[in-house]
């Protein structure tokens, strides 16, 4: 979609206000088609939902029958649901995004393949010149530790070096692209003389931090999924970018649900046989250490983590 | 959940009215929450949904970007989608339905797994004292062509001795059901003196014909999948009631795909290679007989059938 | 597929020994092919496999390159992807089942969507004289704590009373089945003046202890998932019976990985926000009561059981 | 995986020969862990496999019963399962396939969801310089027809004029790409003095024609619908060539399935309700016209074009 299209399209309203008896979130309904900005030219934004905290209960409450009614609230059950990963009723939600994200993090993106997506094809349209530029603050080492990782943030100097380096090559492919497909973005032949590569071809040329779009639909608990592997200190910053704005977008919707998730999966931490092993025995009064315990250094490092 | 519960659900509305901008469809707001009924006990009823044709035609057109602009109306688009397989679109519509149905039909029907289910467990609720018996006019014998089918209608008194054995069968077992769990469907004891069998053995002697509930949702693409099989002649004839059934509600919620649902779906045929070649021939003015063709003499009939 | 055939089946092995260059578990193809008896008329039979320790690795080796080098044993990394639940390289493993199971099983066991199934269809045959009867032993009460448990193991003059009445209907619907089929197991017409009704009527007169049979087919991801939720004492006994089963194969298939299935999986426990900060409290030192941890009962009941 | 490396796996097989009474497929035994070659860098290879035509059919047979038994060869049974679209019995067999591929080409492969994917990580390992450049053959002008397609072959100067800017661009992104990483593929630091760039940062320089390479594995139903639409004529060249190596595998592995689904799937063709009546018509002798049918000029063109 090129850039003038989608500004016209973001301002204008997809559909008239509607009076409807589905079940209704009023936070998310007032941030609908609202674009949250992420990265340097990407977004996050609502364009519809399905359910909210009352139809989880709504649907909870037909597989577990009247026995229920001791849970006199919602809330309480719905803490119940997630405290016993009784997940079911949480697919009964649906959420519809449209994104805009540089193609390395829609390549980690599109790994969680529980969801529809419809993505902008290259194919077909010329890609606008859009690519991402880490901030400063983003650029640095290579973990020694961690092989997936960053490390010690880059010098000022250093850092201007290596955005140059993605700037100039990302501006020279894409004129390479322009010149290739013999077409700007508004569809001018540049140079009637000449033909125009196949899209399918032209795009070859382009940089992996240019950016895409998509339309991505997920349920509730596989959002929430989503989530907890994105959303965690382990996940490339810039995808993690874009699951804490959908983290807030969840809080909106449905604020109970995202409580309980926030307390058992969140916050929440999975402990060992072993690690239960030596949490035991330190809560019994006795001392032990990590080669006493039959736990790798790194296992027993998590578990005082856990516990500092 | 028990009857009367059910039937306070199904009179009071879930939801207030609200207003939304989300893609909506009037004439399925008209019939939401409604039971529709299938069957002798049975109904389907729309909890809820996510888009319309609309919707459909947005998510279409961020895939294939500005250049769908010739296509100039929704229509065409969805005519196109549906003729070129192109269902990622449909995809990003969900509908979630409360069922109540036959065990033996639930059992059909779970086989789709592309689909979200909630159901009432007999674990932990007390089933109530209903159960499915056909009309007269659907009890057929054993079809002798066609090992999984029905053929002609038995004779009335043929059906009467068949239904007094259902459904004493079925009474008899419930009787003993409830005569287990000591206790009655409101929950009263009925022997303080005996103890009560738990429920997920005492379900043990119910048959297959009692009544289950479920909510099932699913996206618009599987749904139309699952309704491609389940309103065939093929099909059983009691799921095949609750398939025309929905098949109903989605012209109203989609109309335009449901038309071209019927296109090139439901009234539509599959040619195989040999069928092609016969076709050829015969439209070339010549004359082939099933031999001649090197197809099954059920292949041929099936084809033919298809041009009669 | 009738009693007599199965047998057949059973005991004639399916394929002659050939060689392959495959990955292959000497301890899984001793079973191969071998019935493990579950419940009175049930059982569980490994069909075919696919994977095994090393292929995990091998595949794991894929997603993190030479940097893997370091985890120098196979153990480790196994070990190193259970405990960060890097589940993928799992799935690239398959299993494939034949079950002969109750349907009242068969019901709880299908919603698990995440495998592929075949089963017996008794639209097409006609089922044997097979149901399940619960030994004394686990014919229980109804538990008053946990609305889907059984409790006190009935009195052996009560249990005998419900076994009489389970066997009576089970057994009288059958005569009837057959009766309303006209039809032995062996295909014999026992009234020729009478009609045949179709197989897809007659089975509704069946009660839910009736066994099917199927086969089954899931990758060993999805199969740790089921087997940990059914496992578990809070699965109804019957379902458990066969994921202690299937327990007992996948350490026979896939012994490293079953082994950190239990440690992480089956014999760890996950701590929330709340029990984390109770923690915290306890090792430094401080007492601290249910009430004041803002946990409910329950919960912190749950909590302290793991850490007895 | 670096190049050295990969060399050596694929040279050493990576599991010795064992017997096994598993159901096994000679021919494809025979190409296990056999890179075929595919574009210019590119392979699939055949990693491991579950089940072969003998195996559908032993599947079917559970569902069908003894019924079966008049489809007395395997070859009419596997033809009935795919002419009527029973596929489940398809779903009972796997394959696991290693893959080296462009970026572009995986980025439209892993829209298939029902797969499983263990893929190199470039946030983990330093990918090889090696990238796709077209042969001249393929190097196309863009379709005026079809906005997803390619049309006339570019001139030779012109292809020319292409691949020297797309190499160039290659290279160029890939020198600076090591020089950001300051360390080679080696691992060999570059310059002590300078810091080494997060590789997932790196990463975003190289553009979409540099090779990835992953685990595939997916069961056959899911893989033919794959091929389906793949092999397909309006599928991009790249992704064909990758598809086209693979029927040819199934080929070896499932000769039977391979013909059925060549008969039925590849070489059938759908017709819509308008087309079946606008072949009656013919087929009686009448004449019609496109404009009398009701289809538009591109479906009765299509049409036309099947009956060709």
């Amino acid at each position: 979609m090129i850039a003038n299209e989608l500004k016209k399209e973001i301002t204008t309203p997809d559909f008239a206000e509607q009076p409807t008896r589905r079940a209704t979130s009023l936070e998310l309904e007032k941030i609908l088609y609202k674009p949250i900005k992420v990265l340097d030219h990407g977004f996050v934004r609502v364009i519809d939902y399905m359910g909210n905290d009352s139809a989880i209960v709504q649907s909870a409450r037909v597989s577990y029958g009247p026995g229920t009614k001791h849970l006199s609230q919602d809330k309480g059950l719905i803490f119940y649901l997630m405290r016993h990963r009784h997940t079911t009723p949480l697919e009964m939600c649906e959420i519809k995004f449209h994104v805009k994200l540089p193609i390395f993090v829609a390549r980690q993106w599109i790994r969680h393949r529980t969801a529809n997506v419809n993505e902008c094809s290259a194919r077909y349209s010329i890609l606008p010149k859009e690519f991402y530029l880490p901030t400063k603050e983003y650029l640095a080492e290579q973990s020694t530790k961690n092989k997936q990782g960053r490390d010690r943030k880059l010098s000022n100097e250093e850092a201007e070096r290596i955005l140059s380096i993605l700037k100039e090559d990302s501006t020279k492919c894409y004129s390479h692209y322009t010149d290739m497909l013999n077409e700007d973005i508004n569809g001018n032949t540049l140079d009637e003389s000449k033909p125009k590569l196949a899209r399918e071809l032209a795009r070859l040329d382009l940089t992996l931090n240019y950016y895409t779009e998509w339309y991505w639909k997920i349920d509730l608990h596989n959002l929430l999924h989503f989530l907890k592997l994105r959303c965690d200190q382990g996940a490339q910053y810039e995808i993690r970018a874009y699951a804490n704005a959908m983290l807030d977008i969840v809080k909106k919707w449905v604020p109970i649900t995202h409580e309980a998730f926030e307390e058992y999966f969140l916050h929440g931490a999975h402990i060992s046989r072993k690690g239960l092993a030596v949490l035991k025995q330190l809560l019994s009064g006795q001392q032990i250490t990590q080669s006493e315990s039959d736990m790798s250094k790194r296992e027993w490092d998590d578990l005082m983590q856990n516990l500092k």
